[in-house]
């Protein structure tokens, strides 16, 4: 059996991985678990009361972030199992850690109570962040529990949207006077007995909460000990107001090197303070939802979701795509007859709409990144269409020139060879235009440049393709 | 003219635009800062001295992180003109904060001499990170101004991959005996009077540099300062070795909200730390690679890079992709019999083959995903499998019944709206099969799973979905 030795990252992975390996290759300790079978009723007892002994060590040993991981990993009924074997004090935190996707699942069998109880052992802060993101509505009892001065902080900060600094944000902080020794502080903390996690420095604040300094740690430490904090705080600290885009935040994070920092009203009183673990998962959010909506997935899904939910998230797309996919299919069937004269033309054009479906995908993944790490401003429209437009130009007279050469070879026909080499520098240029002109577009209208660009430029490249290079097949060769 | 005022993130956010705004809207900047035009000869001198002089306090203004994000929203003749008003103090940090893509751009005017004195202002950590991986070897050079114990541990680190902790650990830490008191480790930093960046913690050594445990500057701040080091400390603290790969690590950080933690070697002698500045950047690398790398381009491009180069960095995407086109086009062309005898197979076909590509890459970004968040474990093959064709089968026989319908409907043909179906719903299964296999194999070829997958899921859906529907139309309607 697991005998727990050094804390280094690797030994938690082996466990991690020791527990879902458990899981999955063998039924009966999931549906010993799950209350399916019980013990007197199958083989080699013996085996398996040690493998669920093992699973019972493992639970209890890892910390709820690795927890959470471990049940991101697992199919729904291992998850289950799973899940019923961790503490309740513990449920809070591994909620809190684990990701969107499985919350359903995993508060599927708890009843509003029990998990109002699990949420008892988190900070208020996370317990609001729950409350108001699981896909049930506990909010109101949530407010129920709480005494009347904490309801109102509450209330204040349940208006702002998932993506603002104000939904991300702390309020534990520890503040400090200016006007007091740095000995003074040190008998303060020593009072307070301990610090919120990630507490890289105190706030300076009037007392009417008016944020005037930070003072680092490092700061009380290495100064004498008989200074007064306004002689050695930062007067001048980097802020936040909680409507600002957590993304923005993420970047200014990245960009300063930053562990937190204060986040102030209008006025500049503290209202609480963001920190880099926050901000991490921002990061991974962030980027991982740019990739999913790009290609068509819901943020929702996860990858052990079952069939029907899975078939329930993606159909909008799948719908879409077909439609799109139909509209390309009537430009074709206008050309019927073109097609019936030469029938080379129906195995050549998968070839122009193919080339310029990828181009225009290498196009829409740059900008939507440039968006999203704020590389373009829009002075740059112009230069970055032409830009674009140029490298387009220079492939098609390349890859359009050596196709058409191919076909002209192929087919013994020069003209359909010309004709080749013309639509795929057509079909080039659009989807090069059209790979800046959508993404830039829908970032003005302020829709998210992520959302369905790929799916977009494909319909258009696609029918865009078969239009031109039928188009100037019926101009140029019957 | 700008005036300093407050520090807030946003006030820089203004500063930047501002910046890239005056050098993209007036070429008369550029020109001037370039040495191509003297200010004498031109129009307006006064407005555009003001101008020039701005652009002057914003550059000496804005820290090096802001500068390197300015530098990379800039076109070239931008950058180079601006690139030249950075001091010489600073572009070795610039340099550091900007992505790789536009090192090329910046260090092109620059000789080896300017750059390793740019270099100077660093420490040590960053110009080994930086003379390893910027285009230009200079290592030599940099381990030939170095003193000589120096240049062994340095010689040691080099050989560590770009993606392992040990190429992004740093040197710099604050080692405590666990036998002094809480006193003397104060008065010890006192004497210290700094600390590097991003210090939450000094690390207890003993006298042969194993490590014993951390001490946090929070324990030391709320303990007695009579107590010793060993009372206080973590005794179990989490260590990583140079060899762990720097996404996992990043993924430990995320998981523990770390700030910093002990690099050690096999023997548990520490080497170094990691710290959570680092561990942003890996974060942000890592995911955009991977939105890069199944796009079809390379780390390299930037979205300002000339025509050029952006024509060199994706040559190779285009010709693969034209190589699947060209096969798939091939299959069509060994059905040209059947085609000409039923045109609609031709305006039909792209719908098959569409569908079947939309659904393998949605299926593809789920795995890549999972796969980097290391969801998947080897058990779970099968499982994924299943579920993929589940949900495929499921889509296939509603929209592939759909599709039928209105081809029935269409074409007045029962038995091409059925072929439509089948080869639809097949098409269907081949995507989610190969959208599971395509990254799973790849993974356990020790290959990274983003690369170029969906070019490769796009080249067996169409490929596969051509041969399928006109292999079955061959079959039931001629």
């Amino acid at each position: 059996m697991f005998v727990k030795s050094k804390n280094s990252a690797r030994l938690r992975d082996e466990e991690r991985a020791r527990l879902i390996w458990l899981l999955n290759t063998n039924k009966a300790i999931v549906s010993t678990l799950l209350g399916k079978l019980t013990l007197a009723e199958q083989y080699d007892v013996g085996t398996l009361a040690d493998d669920i002994a093992e699973v019972g060590v493992l639970v209890a040993h890892l910390p709820p972030p690795d927890l959470a991981d471990t049940l991101e990993a697992l199919p729904a009924e291992e998850r289950h199992a799973l899940w019923n074997l961790v503490a309740k004090e513990k449920r809070g935190h591994v909620l809190l850690e684990a990701s969107e996707s499985v919350w359903d699942d995993l508060i599927d069998g708890m009843s509003d109570r029990e998990l109002l109880e699990a949420l008892q052992y988190l900070d208020i802060d996370e317990q609001i962040y729950l409350v108001q993101h699981l896909p049930r509505n506990l909010t109101g009892r949530l407010l129920a529990t709480l005494p009347a001065e904490e309801r109102a902080r509450v209330r204040q900060v349940l208006h702002y949207e998932k993506n603002r600094v104000g939904a991300i944000m702390e309020f534990e902080v520890i503040t400090v006077r200016p006007e007091v020794t740095l000995q003074a502080v040190q008998r303060y903390l020593r009072r307070l007995g301990k610090m919120p996690e990630n507490t890289d420095k105190l706030f300076v604040t009037r007392r009417d909460k008016t944020l005037v300094g930070e003072l680092s740690l490092t700061c009380i430490l290495l100064n004498d000990a008989q200074r007064k904090v306004s002689e050695v705080m930062d007067d001048d600290p980097l802020t936040f107001e909680p409507e600002d885009k957590a993304e923005n935040a993420a970047r200014t994070f990245e960009r300063d090197n930053l562990v937190s920092a204060a986040v102030v009203d209008t006025d500049g009183k503290l209202m609480g303070r963001l920190t880099i673990d926050e901000i991490v998962d921002v990061v991974y959010e962030e980027t991982d939802s740019d990739l999913r909506r790009m290609g068509g997935l819901s943020a929702e899904e996860d990858v052990f979701a079952p069939v029907s939910k899975a078939v329930k998230t993606r159909w909008a797309w799948l719908a879409i795509n077909l439609c799109t996919a139909f509209i390309a299919s009537r430009v074709i069937d206008g050309f019927e007859h073109t097609i019936s004269q030469l029938v080379a033309l129906a195995s050549l054009m998968p070839i122009v709409a193919g080339i310029g479906g990828n181009t225009g995908n290498q196009t829409i993944t740059m900008i939507v990144r440039a968006l999203a790490l704020q590389n373009i401003q829009p002075g740059n429209l112009t230069f970055l269409i032409l830009r674009e437009m140029g490298v387009a130009l220079v492939n098609g007279l390349v890859w359009g020139g050596i196709m058409g050469g191919v076909t002209w070879w192929l087919y013994d026909d020069m003209a359909l060879g010309g004709v080749m080499t013309l639509a795929m520098v057509l079909n080039l240029l659009v989807a090069a235009l059209m790979g800046v002109i959508i993404p830039m577009t829908m970032m003005k209208l302020g829709r998210d440049p992520a959302v369905g660009s790929s799916v977009m430029i494909t319909a258009i490249t696609d029918t865009g393709g078969f239009f031109i290079f039928l188009g100037l097949a019926t101009l140029f060769l019957l």
